[in-house]
């Protein structure tokens, strides 16, 4: 992992007026994951801890002493803290040269900005949250490996979960089978609360999972992902218990005709959102109309939803090599039934390449 | 649940010029748990949504479209937007009456603070960040009974974790074990990512779990908790795979004895830090001073580290009755092994009471 390309990377969508970045992570859950992008630090939490990053010079790393065994990973000056005068005297000593310092607004409590902001009093402060977002959109190799490792353990639990999948169990005993196995095959977690829901309730996309029970002839919707040294997949499959209805079959075949039209279609340069309009119009076309209810994807990488660009109407950006991104077109038709696919995709100069493979066909277990 | 009286609480702890308090989620994962603490909607994200709350009338839910029906469960006028100008519009109207405005600064983003002031011009803010610490220190009714059931789970998979321990597994195939089986019991997730460490890793408290295989002789510390409906559990024992040493089996002794005498201590009245304090010395009297290097307890509720109190050496603050805590002394021996403890306890007028109980002897497995 080359923290110094990242940084670079980050500094070119700045202005250059800008003497130095300062990720400031507040308590459980208010993180900052760009705090481990700069750093690259496969685990821990790292509250309160700050990194430090320059365009010239090798970045500063200000952590408690919990961490300070952890923080060794990265390429950086590591500094001690054990109380807050302490992190402040810290951050003042290693910005006093400087006069204008990037923050990531939408990543930093106000509180932290208050204090940062008293202690640096003299220092003009700038909102790089859009460089944050921008550097992070095209993945470099060390965040494709992490990807794809994630998206090859999610695609090995996908191809055996006929296995496991029996009469009577619950959405919730599904999911702990997910789960186990998504970490037996390598997953340091899960990359999100599973989805594993049954009948009805595969008609509401964002239902998560309950206690209730399969029965024959369910629907059944899988929407999973490892997390592998903070990197995620997600994908999704839908299976039928049973023998599939002639609607269950048409419902899958328009979802999977949409989800391929929208993949012949990407490639570098295609405007983002068009592939959102030709998957939502293949399935506006057909008897379905309505029902597809939401983006057809997002990006991907050290948060599920990795920001910047989208397969949706709003995003007019343009894809560029290397974006990771999933696509993931469904039918849901309320207190009947839902069909989604979803996979994950690397753009590439001609087209993409598929990360989730696993058999698209409407299974039926 | 009774969203009015925690919301009584919250005004009770804040100044009486507050006309309103609004609760603005971020983007994941800068969401504040105060937006489940007052509505009680046990499942959902809620991105960029927020909760309105008076001291005088009932509360508002201002979310989106896809959240409308999960928004249902809180008891709240619900108002649904679909863009961001709309949701800033609905906010406006809300709060036109408005004067003071409280909002928790430790837990909004400074680029939601900035927007916020900038739709809200004439309203002056005020720092609840407190006020809401406050209010959640001590449990109600429905919060200890979440509680309690996180603890049976983590309870019920401790007992029954020696019939998944054999030799040769990872300390990963452990912690997905132990993950399925909260699932399987009931848990909605394992409350954080579950520490299974094996050998010398028991000597790093944060360590959680990596690819070490399990060794005849080997401590094994377990820590791990299940979630309901947002609230935690959080509990750990250390075991040995084969006969214990001497040594062992005097860490384990002093850890054992550590945490009883700690639990005595507890009742309402107490300051917490001398909770602390006791149990310190009572392992610094020993011959493994100096090897007990972090806080005896924190905090358990809607987050693992709940805050506003914990038995540390800097928290001054008096134990009151339902308060929910950890008590979780430990010994750690750099490149030799670590032993911990820990179980969860309600605070009593007279005394705490037990909300994990499973066998806390050194079991060799």
């Amino acid at each position: 992992m080359d923290s110094m390309s990242r940084i670079k990377k980050i500094f070119n969508h700045c202005d250059p007026s800008i003497d130095a970045i300062v990720i400031k992570n507040g308590s459980e859950p208010f993180i900052d994951s760009m705090f481990f992008y700069v750093t690259g630090i496969p685990t821990g939490l790292f509250e309160g801890c700050a990194a430090i990053i320059y365009p010239d010079k090798p970045m500063q790393l200000i952590v408690s002493s919990l961490e300070e065994d952890l923080a060794k990973q990265a390429s950086a000056e590591t500094l001690v803290y054990e109380t807050s005068k302490e992190f402040y005297d810290l951050l003042q000593q290693c910005t006093s040269t400087c006069n204008t310092i990037g923050l990531s607004f939408k990543n930093i409590t106000f509180s932290d900005y208050i204090t940062i902001s008293k202690k640096l009093s003299r220092v003009t402060f700038q909102d790089i949250s859009s460089a944050f977002i921008s550097a992070r959109m095209r993945k470099d190799d060390f965040e494709l490996s992490r990807i794809e490792k994630a998206c090859t353990i999610a695609d090995k639990v996908m191809e055996n979960i006929a296995q496991f999948i029996r009469i009577g169990m619950t959405e919730r005993d599904l999911s702990a089978e997910i789960d186990f196995h998504l970490m037996r095959y390598g997953a340091d977690a899960p990359a999100f609360e599973t989805i594993s829901s049954f009948g009805t309730h595969t008609a509401l996309p964002h239902y998560s999972h309950g206690d209730r029970s399969l029965s024959q002839g369910d629907l059944i919707i899988c929407d999973f992902g490892a997390r592998v040294d903070r990197y995620h997949s997600d994908m999704t499959r839908t299976f039928v218990f049973g023998s599939a209805s002639n609607h269950q079959k048409t419902m899958h075949q328009v979802v999977l005709h949409a989800q391929e039209k929208g993949i012949q279609l990407i490639r570098e340069g295609v405007i983002a959102k068009d592939v959102h309009q030709h998957v939502f119009d293949t399935i506006e076309e057909t008897e379905f109309s309505g029902r597809f209810i939401h983006s057809t994807g997002h990006s991907l990488g050290l948060m599920v939803h990795d920001g910047g660009i989208g397969f949706n109407s709003q995003c007019s950006l343009p894809l560029e090599k290397d974006m990771v991104l999933t696509v993931e077109p469904g039918i849901y038709i309320p207190h009947v039934g839902g069909v989604r696919i979803e996979d994950d995709i690397v753009v590439t100069k001609n087209g993409c390449r598929m990360l989730t493979s696993s058999n698209r066909d409407l299974i039926e277990i």
